[in-house]
């Protein structure tokens, strides 16, 4: 075994050791009292942010540290398994030693928390100084660069044939049906032709989660993120274009009743019905507990939906809504929430909502087209009686919620791959693209960039891996999940601004994909949960569980 | 005097020391023999460029130290400016030690240069060691916020009545006249209306640095950063369009004949001449010493053009191309270009390009619109034979490069403009826009975003107006030059950032003129040398002089 895999192990034990004292000074920050005070969570928001960041790291760590693990049992830690390992672990020790980047204007530093000594124990630790020294380096980062210039990428299997193979398939699909096109339908601000979504209905992408017994793949979120990863890999469009079904497939698979199972699920499995996300409304986009759109029962018992909801992907040519509406109004927080299962006709380019009771307006976006944002007006909209998800008034958001978690470990894969799009091109484009008599990639300045971008690819993607597992246990995973979307669309935004960055001013260009990249990649920080929400959920979470150990141990 | 004023100039001193010793490692690694080795200094390019970086950000704080403290002696040295001086502080010296961010994928620490000690004794510095401790804070921050949020603003004044009243009539005119607009013109792609561009030919924008006598305002390049940085605010267009006029005014000034001076200046000051800035060609950009497009002389002694130039910025509707061409063909590099001053017919919405010899296309961009870019072909365009400026052959690059230094100034002081946008727009959207019951600037990751933009503002103006006093000297400034550029273009992309993170989905509509100061913040850091190209004459040059010095001292 390689020296550098025990030494990752270590290395990530160590920053797990870090964001425990992290965590600590946290708690005494915001749970004085042994419960956490909201108030002072929002007053020392900064810390408990910079300690999500921490802790993410580490486990960004960890979880690569396991897939080199995994790897060298396969025979497959090679050389640039190894550098991959190195750099990356050399960049995040440094990042947790001398700031962690939780935005452009804000670095989580060990100060901030009152974590130095645990921060200079840390720098001490003796895999951790051996990544500090021998880590990520000029040698490192040049040697890692002429490999993937070569051609090598960092190992991908995932010792288990079924997902290997649909990873090819998805590969292959992207590269001849997506990747050629992207630019042309992102440029056209068009919907990605409906023959395309009708071939992705034929490989599956609809209904990877859904049981077989439902006409679906009865697949896990590991393949899930695997099929959102290729697809993003082309276009963010194509990743996305399952994200609803994924959400109304498992908000109704895991609370649907029996009829509303046997009703949408093998339809929404094979595309026959595309689904869209109605939660969202103009006031209230962070705060979804917040949530206005009222929906009340009429004499027959039948629902009518009155409200406005903003930033419905895919609303025009959906067939049904997934609507998060107050149905309690005398509730006002979460427990007045339901969701409702809500038909409606799928709109054209002539007429975009045929529906009486819905008007909609297209709000026109910087990327992440092919499905088309808009704003949705209910008026009086009516919805039959046995629409709400479960029968279970009340229980919308928390339905929402559990749901969500695997929609942020959807989003987290389609974030690597708008990274891996951006690595890919700019790749390519150091080497073809030739200044000062040499290829661009033979400068540092762009060798590393290149180094880098797959480093944390590799780290972001296994972190999204493991959170997919875990999912998959069936496990109550916020945490797990909001770390994952929280590294990889931070990924994708470097990448894609490194990207523009290797194609000089043609990465400017509409013409280069390089700058539709740099577009797309911006949502990922914004959509299924803000940057600041998750730090939020997984600071959070990682306190009160920290708090309810203490306690039960007591 | 404030303690903070004397604290910044001891840190300012102690980071200037740390990148002494910055320097002297480079030396050694690029310049063994005492002269820099141009092969060691690209091998060796992520350490120079980082220790230019350093350079940077050191600077920064020495320039935002002279201005706490003339602001200071002009008792306009209150709470606010305080507040700006220690975040500002804290958070750079915090860079110092724990990382320089080059870029999102690219983080210069001290290891990497073997500067770990000097990183130790500058962090033990007392000054320093105070900023850390109690600069950049929770509380601070806060406080900052708060004073933005009633409207407060860290003194801007100069010192100098016209200038301040320079900054207050574009300020206004801004307001007015481009900012209620802006948002169509770049949703249209739209020119610039001409009678803004006339209007603000009225106000002398085209005429600031060009001498009295030849109908110019006289001022220098501290006036016509102001300009440009308030122009810029509303729009980068308006900020731009000075830019090529600028150029040619002093290519011409400072290089042309009197006959040059006499027919063009102005023309070039009302505004009566666009000119345009063709240097740029598909397989030359930053290697600008390489340009192919030839000029020969024919018969008559008349100039000759053939060549493919792009990313011509307002081709279409200029008077005056200043194209950057090879004269001399058997010299390769520098030594054989001259500079042409080749008047062409105006274009307009029917034929662009209405020259014989001349062709062009545009080129679609993300942002940066109001004025187009271009592709130009020339074949066999005719130029009279007294177009050559200053009538000297193969001096063309050193004009030109000398002509960078205000260019790169005033690229600065637009990119200031553009972070003051950037921070005007996020700030009124978190006083408005309410989440979870409380305005968003209420939350720390929220106000900590806009104090932090305030405070690397005023450090990259500082640093702008510190490089225009210089070069009003006269005196060769391309390295101040470069650091005003190579920090304020990543001020105003990380503003731009924030700026939309703040905005959430909102940020990335097309309606919001978050997603266009977004988008028109990208270029910064990519032309008028992009930054890499800024950090290797910024490294280079530093360590040349030091080189310089040393040799003259023995
Ligand atoms: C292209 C696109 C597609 C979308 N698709 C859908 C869809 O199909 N269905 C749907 O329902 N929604 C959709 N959305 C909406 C999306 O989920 C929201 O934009 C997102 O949840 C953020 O909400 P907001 O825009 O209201 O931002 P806000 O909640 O107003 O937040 C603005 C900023 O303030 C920060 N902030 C908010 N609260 C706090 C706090 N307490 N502490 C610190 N910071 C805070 C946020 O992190 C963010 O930076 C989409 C959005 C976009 C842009
Ligand atoms: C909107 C826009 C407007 C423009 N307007 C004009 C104009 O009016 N007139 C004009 O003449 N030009 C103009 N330009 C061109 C601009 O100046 C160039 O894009 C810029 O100089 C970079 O050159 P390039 O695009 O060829 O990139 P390249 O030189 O190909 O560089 C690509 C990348 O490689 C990096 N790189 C290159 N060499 C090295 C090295 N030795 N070491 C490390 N890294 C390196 C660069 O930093 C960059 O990141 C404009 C460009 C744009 C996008
Ligand atoms: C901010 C946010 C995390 C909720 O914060 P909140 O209002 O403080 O709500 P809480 O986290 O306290 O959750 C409320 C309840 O749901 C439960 N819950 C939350 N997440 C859960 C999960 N993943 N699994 C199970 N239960 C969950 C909580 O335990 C709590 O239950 P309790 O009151 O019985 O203890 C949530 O509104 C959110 O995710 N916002 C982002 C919106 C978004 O992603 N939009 C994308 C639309 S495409
Ligand atoms: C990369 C770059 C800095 C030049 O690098 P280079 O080819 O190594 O050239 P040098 O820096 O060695 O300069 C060549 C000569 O010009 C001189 N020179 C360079 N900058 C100068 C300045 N600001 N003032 C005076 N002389 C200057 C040098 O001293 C050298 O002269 P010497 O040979 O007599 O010593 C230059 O090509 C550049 O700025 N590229 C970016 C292009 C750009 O900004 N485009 C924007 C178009 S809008």
């Amino acid at each position: 075994m390689s020296e550098w895999i025990s030494a990752a192990r270590a290395a990530a034990e160590a920053a797990r050791n870090l964001a425990d004292a992290a965590r600590e000074k946290v708690a005494e920050s915001i749970a004085p009292s042994g419960q956490i005070d909201a108030a002072l969570a929002d007053r020392h928001q900064r810390m408990l942010h910079g300690f999500a960041w921490i802790a993410t790291t580490g486990e960004a760590l960890s979880a690569t540290a396991a897939w080199a693990a995994r790897a060298n049992a396969s025979h497959a830690f090679a050389e640039i398994e190894e550098l991959v390992l190195r750099i990356g672990f050399g960049e995040y020790c440094a990042q947790l030693i001398g700031g962690v980047p939780m935005s452009q204007s804000e670095i989580a530093r060990p100060f901030e928390l009152g974590i130095e000594e645990a921060a200079a124990r840390f720098a001490k630790d003796e895999a951790v100084a051996r990544f500090f020294a021998r880590g990520n380096t000029v040698e490192t980062r040049a040697a890692l660069a002429a490999r993937l210039a070569k051609g090598e990428r960092p190992d991908e299997r995932l010792g288990d044939e079924t997902l290997d193979m649909i990873r090819d398939q998805f590969r292959a699909f992207t590269a001849n049906r997506i990747a050629p096109h992207a630019q042309a339908w992102h440029l056209a601000d068009a919907l990605i032709p409906i023959e395309v979504v009708d071939e992705m209905a034929g490989l599956g992408v609809f209904g990877v989660c859904i049981a077989e017994k439902y006409g679906g793949l009865g697949l896990g979120k590991l393949a899930m993120a695997l099929v959102s990863e290729e697809l993003s890999r082309g276009w963010i469009c194509a990743g996305s274009l399952g994200t609803r079904s994924e959400i109304a497939g498992e908000l109704i698979g895991e609370n649907g009743t029996e009829a509303q199972k046997a009703k949408f699920l093998p339809r929404l499995a094979d595309g026959t019905i595309l689904p869209t996300a109605v939660f969202t409304e103009p006031d209230t986009g962070s705060d979804l507990a917040s949530v206005r759109t009222k929906a009340t029962r009429d004499a027959e018992g039948d629902w009518r939906i009155d409200g406005a909801k903003t930033w419905i992907t895919h609303a025009a040519r959906a067939d049904l809504m997934t609507v998060l509406c107050r149905t309690d109004a005398a509730t006002p927080g979460y427990g007045g929430l339901s969701m409702l299962l809500a038909e409606k006709t799928r709109g054209d380019e002539a007429t975009a909502f045929p529906d009486e009771g819905i008007a909609g307006e297209e709000i026109e976006v910087l990327g992440y087209r092919g499905m088309r944002e808009y704003t949705l007006a209910f008026d009086d909209f009516k919805v039959p009686a046995d629409s709400l998800l479960g029968g279970a008034e009340g229980m919308g958001f928390k339905q929402l919620m559990r749901t969500f978690e695997g929609a942020r470990i959807q989003t987290a894969a389609r974030a690597i791959g708008v990274g891996w799009n951006a690595f890919d091109l700019a790749l390519t484009y150091a080497m073809e693209r030739r200044q000062f008599d040499r290829p661009l990639i033979a400068f540092p300045r762009v060798s590393d960039k290149l180094a880098v971008m797959v480093a944390e690819l590799v780290m972001a993607r296994e972190l999204t891996y493991a959170a997919a597992r875990h999912k998959d246990k069936g496990e109550r995973c916020d945490i797990e999940a909001g770390m994952a979307k929280l590294i990889a669309a931070r990924v994708a935004w470097s990448n894609a601004d490194a990207n523009v960055q290797i194609h000089g001013g043609n990465g400017y260009a509409l013409d280069y994909a390089a700058s539709r990249v740099l577009c797309d990649a911006r949502i990922l920080n914004i959509f299924e949960g803000a940057a600041e929400i998750q730090a939020h959920v997984i600071g959070r979470g990682l306190v009160a569980s920290r708090l309810a150990m203490s306690e039960s141990a007591m």
